[in-house]
Formats: structure tokens, C-alpha cells, sequence
């Protein structure tokens, strides 16, 4: 399937990932047309230009006619919605996601899909605080990288296809990875540094602490304003990748609370200088996006 | 002391802090005078107009005509430089600092300095990753915090002396706090943010993971760039609350860390919960100060 601006899409939820989704394929002139829960997201969606239409059930007509199926859902709603509605789906038609966890969800999906529909899964790294459809913006796609995720049963061509939506989105880096490696890396990446930000800012009591913060801080648990919902079910989906990051993470902060603990102060110093030279390829990257 | 256009300051060490300082008092029309290390620090300094006049030395009329002396040094390098030289000082200057720890120093500073000289101690709770005066910028300064921390030896002029200072310099908030409560909240807010962002930096190879990244681990490591000269030494300074800081810390994300292994999904999400509520606190503060 070539992806391009006749490609006909539908994105099924319409929150802050599956509006940002939207706004971005409708601006590069695609057909988009959306399915959430609530009316008037719907309406909202619409009165906005960001879906040409909608519907709050899946709606034979609607999923027919769709070219890709975009699923910004949970991950156990997107099983429970293939489970329920795949019939309505168009033969040839291309399944993807943005799941924050792979391994689980994509081989559930492909156990169950028909076999006249592919299922590629992708994971675009890039979100807002707050939910809903009126936080939706694609400009936080612009740089930002998008992975596909395919297994040995997905074809080159549905690959292509992932990656030219991400291309469409505006991602800066697209790339591939296992499902195993994705979660691995985004159990570190992602995960540990939600569950990082949330310890840091529920271990102590720290009411007034406004007044006397600096902005590490507030770096730091900019994250802490967590979706409760989601992020237990992803940590939960990715379990023992987490709890091994985890672990990775606890080895390396006792190792530091001893250096300080004895004044060792050179090996204090040699893991800051590790830590500034590894840093510094992260922003290389960033600046290399922008 | 009232603190005016018409004081005159000198600022001795023109890095990021103390360049930066000597940018804002300069275009609030103060007198600024700066001693540092490098000729080439003062010429572009000069040349600026960032300082009026600056020396690589205490040079004794730059020193005695200063009405309050800004020390934006390392801890240990302030002790020296009052041992050394504070008979230079003129009878009745006020002397203030910016070190990121306050108890050891100032028991130190006030058991040493002569009688006839004041020393209040402040904490700017803003900076810049990068050193030097090439990278002070005033601008970090707006809405940001200033801690003044007086002790039972100050006068309650120097105390609003050094409140206006932090207004002059554009800080959006000026507050009070105890030497040891100072040291207690900035081992949390600060120097545990920094041992985290570090850890969590070098707990694994990360090389090409760039590729893959969202916004949250940039920001989580963002000072994980760190000038591991300094801050080994303001860890060393305040071990003991550090290493407090760093138990509670440890504490909770084990806590969390159980939750995770136990599949307890309501006791994340209510840790969740917990922590987006207590986050909002300090995002409000944010908005109020712009």
C-alpha cells in the first residue's frame, strides 16, 4: 500500500495522540475521519477541521471505507476493539497503533487479526500533558522520533507504509526495532523515567517547596503529572523489562550514595564526567532535529 | 544598608552566576567592579559592558570601594579568598555569596570575618548548564527564586538589604529560610534531582538511543551535564541531609517498585494520583511568576 494524500484514514480515539494524529494527516490534505466515545469530541473534531467526519460507534460505512486504521486507544481496548469489530474492517486494509508497550500487545493482535488485514505496530515518541482532544497538536510531533515495530510476519511493504506515515506526521527520526527491543529501551527510556519522576515527587512531604524551587526540579517531575489510567496499564504490560530497568537504575544511585557516603570524591567526579559526556549525545540529536 | 543605583558592588568571580549578577546590576545603573581569574574574563567583561572595571587580582582600592561583595565562588575558594584577603574589605561592606550550600559555610564565614563587615548569605535558584561568563545571561533570573538565609548574627538591614538585592536582580520570588532548612530543601529539590538525572545517565549504555527517545528522559537528564567540580563539592558539604534525601528517595521508588512486581495497580494509580496532585502545586507557581 502506497501512503500519500489519497490514503483514506480512520483514527479510532480521538484524545490528545489520535487528535494530534489527525490534525497532522488532514493538514497534509488526507481523508480523516475519526471514532470516540463522546459526541462532542466528535463535534469538536469536526467543527476544527481535524476529521472530515466521525462517529461515536464503529460505524460499518466509516471503517469500510478506511484505507489505514490508526488505534489511539489503550492497549486493552485496541485488543478488545479488533475482537469486537474486525469483521468491519476492509480487506487489505493496514492496522497500526501508538502503544507505548509492544511485545504483548502486538502478539495478541496478530494471534487474532484476519488474515486478510495487517497489523504494523509503531510507538511515536511524543506527547503533552493533559488528555483529551483540546490538548491535540501535531507541532510536538516536529523532531520527535517515531519506531516501527514489525515482527517477521509483517511484509516489507506494510513497513514502508508505517514509516511513511511517520514521515506524513512530521516525526523527525523514524526508525526500527524489535518489539523486544523496544520495550527494552523504552522500559528505560520512558518508563523508568515516569516511575523516577513520581518516587521524587511523592517521597517527601513538599507543600510551599514552590518558593524555593529551581527549575531542575520542576524538569524533573514534569512527568509527575502522570495519566494514572494508562501508565499503570503500560508498566504493567511491560512488567519485568521495567522491574530489570529498575534495578539497573537503584544499583547505580546506591553506587553514587556511597562515593558521598565515604567523601569519594574522584569517583563521584568520574561518574559526572560519564554522565556529561553521554548526555552530550542527546543534544547533539535534539539540535541536529531541529 | 539601603541597596540602590547608587551602590556600588563588586563581583568577585565572573562565571555564569556571577556574570550573570553583574548583567542585571549593570543595566539597573549600579557601579559594577568584577575580580576573576583571567584577563581575558575582565576584557570581555569591559567590553560588554557587563562590569565597569575589573582586576585578575584583589586589587585593594577595587576592593575597599565596594559597598557590597557578590562572591560567586566554589565554597572553599570563598573561605580562602576572606582568610586571605577580607582585610581589604571596607569597614561596614556587606558581604553576600551564592553557594548552593549554606550551613557549613556560613558557621565557617561568620566564625572568621571581621567585626566591623556583615555577611548575609543568599542562594539564586536558577543557572545555566554551561560555564563561564561567555554563557551568563540575567534572563534566568525572571520569576525565578532567591533564598535568603539569615542567621541569629545578622541585622535585619542586612537581611533587606540582600532581599533588594534579589529584587534588583529580577528574581520573581524572595524568600527566607533558615540556614539547616535551607540545606534540607535544597538537598531535595536540588542536589537529589542532580544525583538522579546522573544516575539514571549512566546506569546503562545508551549510545544511538537518541534515536529513540521522547521528551521526558531529555528533560529527566538534562542537568545530568553536570560541572562534577562543583557539585562533588556541594555534596560533600551537605553529606549528611544529602544522603537523607536519597534514603527517602530510594525508599518510595522501592515502594513503587513493589507495586509494580505485586501487579498492585491501584496502589500505583493512587501514588499516581497523589503525585499529579502535588506536581499541579508547582505548576502553578510557574504560571503566577510569568
Amino acid at each position: 500500500m502506497t501512503i500519500n494524500s489519497e490514503t483514506r484514514f480512520l483514527i479510532v480515539g480521538l484524545g490528545v495522540m489520535g487528535g494530534s494524529y489527525a490534525k497532522a494527516l488532514s493538514r497534509r490534505g488526507c481523508s480523516v475521519s475519526g471514532i470516540t466515545l463522546e459526541q462532542k469530541d466528535i463535534d469538536y473534531a469536526v467543527a476544527q477541521g481535524i476529521i472530515a467526519r466521525g462517529s461515536t460507534v464503529p460505524d460499518p460505512g466509516l471503517v469500510a471505507s478506511a484505507d489505514v486504521i490508526v488505534f489511539a486507544l489503550y492497549p486493552h481496548t485496541f485488543v478488545e476493539w479488533i475482537e469486537r469489530y474486525q469483521h468491519l474492517l476492509s480487506p487489505g486494509a493496514l492496522v497500526t497503533d501508538v502503544c507505548g508497550v509492544k511485545t504483548s500487545v502486538i502478539k495478541k493482535i496478530q494471534s487474532i487479526l484476519r488474515p486478510d488485514v495487517e497489523f504494523i505496530s509503531a510507538h511515536p515518541m511524543a506527547g503533552r500533558e493533559g488528555s483529551g482532544i483540546e490538548f491535540s497538536d501535531d507541532a510536538v510531533f516536529r523532531g520527535a522520533n517515531y519506531i516501527v515495530t514489525p515482527t517477521p510476519s509483517n511484509t516489507p511493504e506494510a513497513v514502508e507504509a508505517a514509516k511513511e506515515i511517520g514521515r506524513m506526521l512530521g516525526f523527525g527520526s523514524i526508525s526500527e526495532l524489535t518489539p523486544e527491543r523496544h520495550d527494552e529501551i523504552v522500559g528505560y527510556l520512558s518508563q523508568l523515567t515516569h516511575c523516577i519522576a513520581v518516587s521524587l515527587m511523592t517521597c517527601r512531604q513538599s507543600e510551599g517547596m514552590e518558593l524555593y524551587t529551581g527549575d531542575s526540579f520542576r524538569d524533573l517531575t514534569r512527568i509527575a503529572r502522570i495519566n494514572d489510567d494508562m501508565w499503570s496499564e503500560l508498566f504493567l504490560l511491560n512488567r519485568e523489562q521495567l522491574l530489570m530497568q529498575m534495578d539497573e537504575f537503584e544499583n547505580e544511585f546506591r553506587r553514587l550514595r556511597s562515593f558521598i557516603s565515604y567523601g569519594d570524591r574522584e569517583s563521584m567526579r568520574e561518574m559526572m564526567r560519564e554522565s556529561t559526556r553521554r548526555r552530550a549525545l542527546f543534544d547533539k540529536k535534539k539540535q541536529g532535529d531541529q
